[in-house]
């Protein structure tokens, strides 16, 4: 939706006039899936409030937007897309923005294909609507185990928390792996202190059912309990109707649009069936955030319409938070992985720096840690990662602009960054941790 | 102090080594004096906890440390520095780290130099322990003004408030002059909102003192009853030391060092004595801040020890907080302001956003305004200005770091910052911001 807002826009503008049919299998349109967690949290009031804007909206501003209608099949040569109802319509551009639903795994799964009662995902309005019924119908106490430690399963164990359920975390690796190992176990330590049970390592291998209902969830190596299941072990690209298209596609299916969603002659794509260009190291990745959907969505749409803006890619920035009592952790990370900088030829130096988000004098003052990493021959930054307090996390935003201008830990180090008491030190944290790594080097 | 330290410590790894005598004629080393505020109003237990290292600790270190002595000349030539004693001290190389004392203005003294009692400045850990004797003296609701509203005025202001005091400030401008009109104006509304009485364009002309006490003060065009005065309307150079010494200075006694604190062959400086050089436009201003002092401090030292650590200047970037009550405002801005931009050639296109914190829909939202001002030629981002709830001030560092590489309006706007739903939304209103200063050009 934001192609085809950004491209009525151009057209209005000078740009080329465009009649725009929108097919959607769902029921919703523009809404914040990010939000979910915090709906089902009762932080947000209803789903209704994550709707940025409504199909009604979109058909206002000159949309034709066919809600309920499933694309299933793509014809590249003659120009047509077929829906699951047989209808066939044909285009001049095709822009495939399908996103990417939930992974749902066999054990979850009955024979007919639909999961156990008490297991779910939380990708759509639907699932949220689901969860706070499930949650609605729970009892106190109930046991809730959330397989994946991700940002999903990291926010979804908070919410558990706040309605008040025992809640475990199972992840088959070490928690988030999106963070170096010194500032994941950060991260399962706030869990832990915040009374979730972390289980690493643990693949899942199997549910207990009870009729058709999960009674508890099984791995080797062991077992809990579970009156309710929510996966959040990740996403795939929906991009099944492009088989055998012959357009390029990363292993997992999702499609490799340029600069301007430009995929082949007159198709186009952006948002999460796609993967996204990191500038840190040129290279393809699966991130599917919001964030680069938007701005790819837009460069796309005016693309499109004959505009010229472009999506230059991303550098690998995200940022999530846990919350439940005393625990309060933000958690951010922004350009490459030590494995990531070592498969890309650097030879990588690395900090963690503990200080303080305020003047330590100040009541506002909260711990924060942050992973420094530049390579040792041209200086060059390679990534940042947070976990602190309150201020902690945008601090990335800092870091990032680094990495966009492809900057040197020295100049994270010595650029001139805001200071008074309740904000930051003299020597701001960020600036503390790149000068250490500097000095390393 | 943050010389000396560094110079012992590249003296330490291989430099050349140094016995470091330091002369100040206060009582006290190395404390916070953006501290002194939050200390007057309580948010900090003691003048103490605003030190960051004592005069032991200084000498613990190796450094002669020698407190009440003041250098009253320098003989460049010669090589000497004279105290107030008329002690003569010979050096090889003289830093000049005499830093910026408050300026109290003729109307505020009496025949013998001194301040009329209830007025004074806030500078020192002394002017801070005086403030809170005159606070504990003063009964409830006393009427306290509050001369001059940059950051020092609107502390001040904050802390009577918290105190319980009746406050007014006048400024002799339109507010806080770091900010463009259509910001300052945010929050001189917001210093109203608290209760603050606001009164721009008065310039103070004197005050009415019953005994040696001061119980008013007036203005062209008006008075106010007074039982303390807060004088805030800046600092200068304390550079009388080196008068008659052929030293480039600026109109107000400020050295201009490079960027190793080399002022003359054998002569250094940093700190609030001097100007800054400014990236943006290259240009020297006098921003006697901290964060400054800190970095061209530790280049200074470094290079003094044979090191090439430089200062690399600054883009202008400042915060400031006011919070009473319901309000609370962040206050932060980096780069140039549009007279600064129009003084360097630039034809500054600038628009002020409004937006909010976090997702609309997250108890976190709060109003944020940013203003930024890029380039119509070559789209370079010019500056960036801040009034807003949480979070909003330590934006401008993402800004900062825009401009420290001299990137354009479009990094800004298209760059790969944080998002979730606590903390932004999913176009990060900075983003917006310079998008739509981008649509403008």
């Amino acid at each position: 939706m934001s192609a085809a807002h950004q491209a009525l826009r151009t057209a209005r503008h000078g740009g080329r006039e465009l009649a725009i049919t929108v097919l959607d299998r769902g029921t919703h349109t523009s809404y914040s899936a990010c939000g979910i967690p915090y709906w089902m949290a009762g932080d947000v009031g209803s789903g209704e409030d994550l709707v940025a804007r409504t199909a009604e909206e979109h058909r206002e501003a000159g949309i034709d937007l066919r809600l309920g209608v499933e694309a299933v099949s793509v014809d590249l040569a003659a120009r047509t897309v077929t829906t699951a109802d047989g209808e066939t319509l044909s285009y001049d551009d095709l822009v495939v923005a399908t996103g990417a639903p939930a992974v749902m795994p066999d054990w979850a799964l009955r024979a007919d294909g639909t999961a156990y009662d008490g297991v779910g995902v939380v990708k759509t309005l639907d699932d949220g609507a689901a969860w706070i019924e499930r949650f609605a119908a729970a009892g106190d106490g109930a046991r809730v185990v959330v397989v994946g430690a991700g940002y999903v399963g990291v926010e979804v164990a908070e919410t558990a928390l706040e309605r008040g359920f025992e809640v475990t975390v199972l992840t088959r690796g070490r928690g988030m792996s999106i963070l170096e190992e010194e500032m994941s176990d950060r991260v399962n330590a706030g869990l832990v202190a915040a009374g979730v049970e972390v289980v690493l390592g643990a693949e899942v291998s199997g549910l207990d059912v009870v009729g058709d209902r999960v009674a508890g969830v099984h791995w080797d190596g062991g077992s809990r309990a579970a009156d309710l299941v929510v996966v959040a072990i990740g996403v795939r690209p929906a991009t099944g109707l492009l088989a055998g298209s012959g357009l390029e596609m990363a292993a997992n299916g999702a499609l490799r649009p340029d600069r301007h969603g430009r995929v082949a002659e007159r198709v186009w794509s952006a948002g999460d069936c796609c993967e996204v260009r990191r500038r840190v190291d040129d290279a393809w990745v699966f991130r599917p955030l919001g964030t680069h959907a938007a701005k790819h969505g837009r460069a796309l749409g005016d693309s499109l319409a004959g505009g010229d803006l472009a999506f230059d890619g991303m550098v690998d920035t995200a940022i999530t938070r846990f919350a439940h009592g005393e625990v309060y952790l933000e958690i951010a990370r922004t350009g490459l992985s030590r494995a990531e900088a070592e498969a890309a030829g650097h030879d990588p130096v690395a900090l963690v720096t503990e200080g303080t988000t305020a003047t330590g004098y100040m009541p506002e003052a909260e711990p924060i840690a942050i992973w420094v990493m530049a390579d040792r021959t041209t200086r060059r930054l390679l990534g940042v990662q947070v976990v602190g307090g309150h201020g902690a996390g945008k601090r990335v935003d800092t870091a990032a602009a680094v990495l966009w201008a492809g900057g040197s830990v020295d100049d994270l180090a010595w650029m001139d960054l805001a200071y008074a008491p309740p904000f930051a030190t003299t020597w701001e944290v960020l600036q503390v941790a790149a000068r250490r790594v500097a000095e390393r080097i």
